[in-house]
Protein backbone atom coordinates (compact mmCIF):
# COMPACT_ATOMS: atom_id res chain seq x y z
CA UNK A 1 0.00 0.00 0.00
CA UNK A 2 2.29 2.68 0.91
CA UNK A 3 4.42 1.77 -1.80
CA UNK A 4 1.99 2.63 -4.60
CA UNK A 5 0.56 5.48 -2.96
CA UNK A 6 4.20 6.80 -2.64
CA UNK A 7 4.55 5.66 -6.37
CA UNK A 8 1.05 7.89 -7.34
CA UNK A 9 2.31 10.32 -5.11
CA UNK A 10 5.86 11.40 -6.76
CA UNK A 11 4.10 10.96 -10.20
CA UNK A 12 1.31 13.40 -9.16
CA UNK A 13 3.86 15.73 -7.87
CA UNK A 14 6.20 15.41 -10.77
CA UNK A 15 3.29 16.69 -13.21
CA UNK A 16 2.50 19.44 -11.02
CA UNK A 17 5.70 20.79 -10.89
CA UNK A 18 5.88 20.21 -14.91
CA UNK A 19 2.55 22.16 -15.17
CA UNK A 20 3.87 25.21 -13.17
CA UNK A 21 6.79 24.97 -14.62
CA UNK A 22 5.68 25.34 -18.47
CA UNK A 23 3.44 28.03 -17.43
CA UNK A 24 6.25 30.38 -15.62
CA UNK A 25 7.77 29.96 -18.84
CA UNK A 26 5.15 30.77 -20.83
CA UNK A 27 4.53 34.19 -18.41
CA UNK A 28 8.21 35.22 -19.00
CA UNK A 29 7.87 34.43 -22.75
CA UNK A 30 4.83 36.57 -22.90
CA UNK A 31 6.84 39.36 -21.18
CA UNK A 32 9.42 38.66 -23.43
CA UNK A 33 7.44 39.15 -26.50
CA UNK A 34 5.24 41.96 -25.06
CA UNK A 35 7.63 44.62 -25.48
CA UNK A 36 7.46 46.34 -28.94
CA UNK A 37 10.87 47.96 -28.96
CA UNK A 38 14.15 47.16 -27.32
CA UNK A 39 14.17 49.79 -24.59
CA UNK A 40 16.98 51.55 -25.98
CA UNK A 41 19.79 54.29 -24.50
CA UNK A 42 19.26 56.03 -21.28
CA UNK A 43 17.89 59.65 -21.55
CA UNK A 44 19.52 62.57 -19.88
CA UNK A 45 18.84 63.26 -16.03
CA UNK A 46 19.16 66.60 -17.42
CA UNK A 47 15.72 66.23 -18.98
CA UNK A 48 14.15 63.32 -16.81
CA UNK A 49 14.04 62.47 -13.42
CA UNK A 50 14.28 58.28 -12.92
CA UNK A 51 15.59 56.08 -15.29
CA UNK A 52 13.76 56.53 -18.86
CA UNK A 53 14.95 55.40 -22.35
CA UNK A 54 14.84 56.07 -25.74
CA UNK A 55 14.57 53.85 -29.18
CA UNK A 56 14.02 56.33 -31.78
CA UNK A 57 11.77 55.04 -34.89
CA UNK A 58 11.61 57.64 -37.00
CA UNK A 59 13.87 60.81 -38.09
CA UNK A 60 12.65 63.94 -39.39
CA UNK A 61 13.29 63.90 -43.28
CA UNK A 62 11.70 65.72 -46.42
CA UNK A 63 8.36 63.45 -45.74
CA UNK A 64 8.30 63.09 -41.92
CA UNK A 65 7.76 66.88 -40.38
CA UNK A 66 8.02 64.91 -36.84
CA UNK A 67 10.62 62.39 -35.10
CA UNK A 68 8.82 59.33 -33.68
CA UNK A 69 10.63 57.30 -30.98
CA UNK A 70 9.70 54.66 -27.89
CA UNK A 71 10.21 55.59 -24.76
CA UNK A 72 10.04 53.47 -21.50
CA UNK A 73 9.83 54.85 -18.24
CA UNK A 74 10.51 52.78 -15.72
CA UNK A 75 8.66 53.15 -12.02
CA UNK A 76 9.30 56.96 -10.56
CA UNK A 77 10.75 57.94 -13.85
CA UNK A 78 9.20 61.18 -16.09
CA UNK A 79 10.03 63.90 -18.25
CA UNK A 80 11.14 67.32 -17.22
CA UNK A 81 7.80 69.86 -17.32
CA UNK A 82 8.47 71.24 -21.36
CA UNK A 83 6.53 72.50 -24.12
CA UNK A 84 6.73 71.32 -27.86
CA UNK A 85 6.15 74.27 -30.39
CA UNK A 86 4.10 72.25 -32.70
CA UNK A 87 2.62 69.67 -30.24
CA UNK A 88 2.93 65.85 -29.79
CA UNK A 89 1.05 62.76 -29.99
CA UNK A 90 2.00 60.13 -27.26
CA UNK A 91 0.96 56.66 -28.42
CA UNK A 92 0.68 54.73 -24.85
CA UNK A 93 1.74 51.20 -25.53
CA UNK A 94 2.65 49.41 -22.52
CA UNK A 95 1.51 50.24 -19.05
CA UNK A 96 0.51 52.95 -16.59
CA UNK A 97 1.59 56.39 -16.30
CA UNK A 98 0.68 60.04 -16.00
CA UNK A 99 0.53 62.87 -18.50
CA UNK A 100 -0.04 66.36 -16.47
CA UNK A 101 -0.82 70.20 -17.80
CA UNK A 102 0.46 72.95 -16.04
CA UNK A 103 -2.26 74.32 -13.68
CA UNK A 104 -4.46 71.09 -14.16
CA UNK A 105 -4.75 67.50 -12.19
CA UNK A 106 -2.89 64.70 -13.70
CA UNK A 107 -4.37 62.12 -15.91
CA UNK A 108 -3.51 58.73 -15.58
CA UNK A 109 -2.79 57.13 -18.57
CA UNK A 110 -2.42 53.48 -19.84
CA UNK A 111 -2.07 51.09 -23.14
CA UNK A 112 -3.97 52.21 -25.81
CA UNK A 113 -4.28 56.06 -24.80
CA UNK A 114 -3.70 58.63 -27.48
CA UNK A 115 -2.87 61.68 -26.11
CA UNK A 116 -2.67 64.87 -28.59
CA UNK A 117 -0.78 67.26 -26.64
CA UNK A 118 -1.22 71.06 -27.85
CA UNK A 119 1.49 73.77 -28.66
CA UNK A 120 3.17 75.68 -26.55
CA UNK A 121 1.59 74.02 -23.10
CA UNK A 122 3.74 73.30 -20.49
CA UNK A 123 3.35 69.48 -19.46
CA UNK A 124 4.99 66.24 -18.24
CA UNK A 125 4.32 62.56 -18.66
CA UNK A 126 5.83 59.39 -17.03
CA UNK A 127 5.66 56.12 -15.23
CA UNK A 128 3.39 55.81 -11.78
CA UNK A 129 5.56 55.50 -8.74
CA UNK A 130 4.83 51.59 -9.01
CA UNK A 131 4.47 50.83 -12.68
CA UNK A 132 6.55 50.99 -15.77
CA UNK A 133 4.94 53.01 -18.65
CA UNK A 134 5.90 52.32 -22.48
CA UNK A 135 4.71 55.36 -25.13
CA UNK A 136 5.41 55.95 -28.40
CA UNK A 137 6.31 59.76 -29.02
CA UNK A 138 5.65 61.29 -32.59
CA UNK A 139 6.98 65.34 -31.79
CA UNK A 140 6.57 67.90 -34.14
CA UNK A 141 9.09 70.07 -35.72
CA UNK A 142 8.13 73.69 -36.05
CA UNK A 143 11.20 74.72 -38.07
CA UNK A 144 14.22 72.95 -36.59
CA UNK A 145 12.71 72.89 -32.84
CA UNK A 146 10.78 70.34 -30.89
CA UNK A 147 10.91 70.84 -27.46
CA UNK A 148 11.69 73.48 -24.99
CA UNK A 149 12.79 72.01 -21.32
CA UNK A 150 12.14 73.44 -18.34
CA UNK A 151 12.11 72.43 -14.65
CA UNK A 152 11.90 68.72 -13.26
CA UNK A 153 8.85 67.05 -11.77
CA UNK A 154 9.44 67.86 -8.40
CA UNK A 155 8.96 64.80 -5.66
CA UNK A 156 5.66 66.21 -4.45
CA UNK A 157 4.55 67.31 -7.56
CA UNK A 158 4.99 63.43 -8.59
CA UNK A 159 3.66 62.31 -5.18
CA UNK A 160 0.61 64.49 -5.98
CA UNK A 161 0.51 62.83 -9.19
CA UNK A 162 0.51 59.52 -8.17
CA UNK A 163 -2.69 60.43 -5.71
CA UNK A 164 -5.12 60.68 -8.86
CA UNK A 165 -7.21 56.79 -9.00
CA UNK A 166 -9.73 57.86 -11.72
CA UNK B 1 -4.40 0.33 -0.51
CA UNK B 2 -6.75 0.55 -2.89
CA UNK B 3 -8.40 3.33 -1.45
CA UNK B 4 -5.26 5.53 0.05
CA UNK B 5 -4.31 5.40 -3.89
CA UNK B 6 -7.87 6.35 -5.35
CA UNK B 7 -7.90 9.78 -2.93
CA UNK B 8 -4.22 9.98 -3.84
CA UNK B 9 -4.87 10.02 -7.51
CA UNK B 10 -8.11 11.87 -7.66
CA UNK B 11 -6.06 14.87 -5.92
CA UNK B 12 -3.48 14.74 -8.11
CA UNK B 13 -5.85 14.68 -11.68
CA UNK B 14 -8.19 17.41 -9.59
CA UNK B 15 -4.99 19.78 -9.45
CA UNK B 16 -3.63 18.76 -13.15
CA UNK B 17 -7.18 19.73 -14.34
CA UNK B 18 -6.98 22.85 -12.09
CA UNK B 19 -3.10 24.01 -13.17
CA UNK B 20 -4.24 23.12 -16.66
CA UNK B 21 -7.46 25.35 -16.56
CA UNK B 22 -5.63 28.55 -15.21
CA UNK B 23 -2.58 28.23 -17.76
CA UNK B 24 -5.71 28.30 -20.46
CA UNK B 25 -7.46 31.30 -19.00
CA UNK B 26 -4.05 33.34 -18.87
CA UNK B 27 -3.67 32.47 -21.92
CA UNK B 28 -7.19 33.51 -23.25
CA UNK B 29 -6.80 36.92 -21.19
CA UNK B 30 -3.59 37.52 -22.34
CA UNK B 31 -4.76 37.04 -26.44
CA UNK B 32 -7.10 39.43 -25.58
CA UNK B 33 -4.85 41.91 -23.83
CA UNK B 34 -2.10 41.54 -27.09
CA UNK B 35 -4.00 43.97 -29.17
CA UNK B 36 -3.50 47.78 -28.58
CA UNK B 37 -6.29 48.91 -29.80
CA UNK B 38 -9.81 47.57 -31.18
CA UNK B 39 -10.06 46.12 -34.77
CA UNK B 40 -12.79 48.96 -35.84
CA UNK B 41 -14.69 49.55 -38.58
CA UNK B 42 -14.31 47.43 -42.16
CA UNK B 43 -12.39 49.00 -44.83
CA UNK B 44 -14.29 48.85 -47.95
CA UNK B 45 -13.23 46.48 -50.72
CA UNK B 46 -13.08 49.13 -53.21
CA UNK B 47 -9.34 49.57 -52.17
CA UNK B 48 -8.84 46.80 -49.70
CA UNK B 49 -9.04 43.02 -51.16
CA UNK B 50 -10.22 40.65 -47.82
CA UNK B 51 -11.36 42.08 -44.74
CA UNK B 52 -9.01 44.94 -42.99
CA UNK B 53 -10.75 47.15 -40.70
CA UNK B 54 -9.30 50.54 -39.20
CA UNK B 55 -9.23 52.33 -35.90
CA UNK B 56 -8.51 56.12 -36.00
CA UNK B 57 -5.93 57.39 -33.60
CA UNK B 58 -5.25 60.96 -34.95
CA UNK B 59 -6.79 63.19 -37.31
CA UNK B 60 -4.94 65.91 -39.33
CA UNK B 61 -5.43 69.29 -37.23
CA UNK B 62 -3.16 72.33 -37.42
CA UNK B 63 -0.35 70.73 -35.75
CA UNK B 64 -0.23 67.05 -37.28
CA UNK B 65 0.41 67.38 -40.66
CA UNK B 66 -0.69 63.59 -41.08
CA UNK B 67 -3.61 61.24 -39.81
CA UNK B 68 -2.74 58.12 -37.60
CA UNK B 69 -4.47 54.44 -37.42
CA UNK B 70 -4.44 51.20 -36.30
CA UNK B 71 -5.49 49.05 -39.79
CA UNK B 72 -6.17 45.04 -38.78
CA UNK B 73 -5.58 42.77 -41.77
CA UNK B 74 -7.11 39.41 -41.49
CA UNK B 75 -5.00 36.52 -43.34
CA UNK B 76 -5.20 37.42 -46.82
CA UNK B 77 -6.61 40.58 -46.62
CA UNK B 78 -4.43 43.70 -47.97
CA UNK B 79 -4.50 46.72 -49.75
CA UNK B 80 -4.73 47.73 -53.35
CA UNK B 81 -1.78 49.19 -55.13
CA UNK B 82 -1.59 52.85 -53.91
CA UNK B 83 0.99 56.08 -53.51
CA UNK B 84 1.34 58.94 -50.86
CA UNK B 85 2.12 62.04 -52.17
CA UNK B 86 4.02 62.55 -49.33
CA UNK B 87 5.17 59.37 -48.00
CA UNK B 88 3.67 57.17 -44.84
CA UNK B 89 4.99 55.37 -41.98
CA UNK B 90 4.14 52.03 -41.02
CA UNK B 91 4.71 50.46 -37.53
CA UNK B 92 4.24 47.08 -37.23
CA UNK B 93 2.35 46.14 -34.26
CA UNK B 94 1.26 42.58 -34.09
CA UNK B 95 1.40 39.41 -36.23
CA UNK B 96 3.73 39.14 -40.06
CA UNK B 97 2.41 40.47 -43.40
CA UNK B 98 4.18 41.81 -46.65
CA UNK B 99 5.38 45.42 -47.74
CA UNK B 100 5.92 45.52 -51.41
CA UNK B 101 7.11 48.14 -54.18
CA UNK B 102 6.33 48.01 -57.75
CA UNK B 103 9.01 46.53 -59.64
CA UNK B 104 10.52 44.93 -56.41
CA UNK B 105 10.21 41.71 -54.23
CA UNK B 106 7.87 41.70 -51.98
CA UNK B 107 9.31 42.26 -48.04
CA UNK B 108 8.38 40.45 -45.46
CA UNK B 109 7.06 42.67 -42.15
CA UNK B 110 6.71 41.68 -38.56
CA UNK B 111 5.69 43.01 -35.06
CA UNK B 112 8.60 45.50 -34.32
CA UNK B 113 9.11 46.58 -38.04
CA UNK B 114 9.22 50.42 -38.98
CA UNK B 115 8.77 50.94 -42.60
CA UNK B 116 9.36 54.75 -43.89
CA UNK B 117 7.25 54.82 -47.38
CA UNK B 118 8.87 57.19 -49.75
CA UNK B 119 6.49 60.07 -51.61
CA UNK B 120 4.49 58.61 -54.89
CA UNK B 121 5.97 55.20 -54.91
CA UNK B 122 3.54 52.39 -56.07
CA UNK B 123 3.59 49.88 -53.55
CA UNK B 124 0.72 47.60 -50.95
CA UNK B 125 0.67 46.30 -47.80
CA UNK B 126 -1.15 43.38 -45.83
CA UNK B 127 -1.24 40.18 -44.18
CA UNK B 128 0.29 36.78 -45.22
CA UNK B 129 -2.32 34.51 -46.35
CA UNK B 130 -2.41 32.73 -43.26
CA UNK B 131 -1.09 35.28 -40.44
CA UNK B 132 -2.53 38.53 -40.06
CA UNK B 133 -0.95 41.58 -39.52
CA UNK B 134 -1.82 45.21 -37.39
CA UNK B 135 -0.57 47.99 -38.48
CA UNK B 136 -0.44 51.97 -37.42
CA UNK B 137 -0.03 53.72 -40.34
CA UNK B 138 1.00 57.58 -40.11
CA UNK B 139 -0.03 58.89 -43.65
CA UNK B 140 0.83 62.92 -44.72
CA UNK B 141 -0.88 65.10 -45.81
CA UNK B 142 0.36 67.12 -48.99
CA UNK B 143 -2.28 69.84 -48.80
CA UNK B 144 -5.73 68.18 -48.30
CA UNK B 145 -3.98 64.86 -50.47
CA UNK B 146 -2.66 61.72 -48.73
CA UNK B 147 -3.36 58.61 -51.05
CA UNK B 148 -4.13 57.74 -54.73
CA UNK B 149 -5.94 54.23 -54.61
CA UNK B 150 -5.17 52.27 -57.91
CA UNK B 151 -6.00 48.78 -59.13
CA UNK B 152 -5.94 45.53 -56.52
CA UNK B 153 -3.48 43.54 -55.66
CA UNK B 154 -4.07 40.50 -57.78
CA UNK B 155 -4.38 36.75 -56.33
CA UNK B 156 -1.26 35.83 -58.75
CA UNK B 157 0.85 38.82 -57.04
CA UNK B 158 -0.32 38.19 -53.48
CA UNK B 159 0.56 33.86 -53.99
CA UNK B 160 3.77 35.15 -55.17
CA UNK B 161 4.61 37.23 -52.30
CA UNK B 162 3.70 34.52 -50.00
CA UNK B 163 6.94 32.52 -51.45
CA UNK B 164 8.78 35.02 -49.84
CA UNK B 165 10.84 34.29 -46.82
CA UNK B 166 13.69 35.71 -45.79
Amino acid sequence: MNRAVLIVSVIAITLLIACNNNKNQENMNEQNNNSLYPKGDKLSNEWFSGNAFLTPLIVKDKNNEFSAGSVTFEPGARTNWHTHPKGQVLLVIEGNGFYQEKGKSAQPIKKGDVINIPENTEHWHGATATTKMVHIAITNYKDDEQVTWLQAVTDDEFTEANKTTN
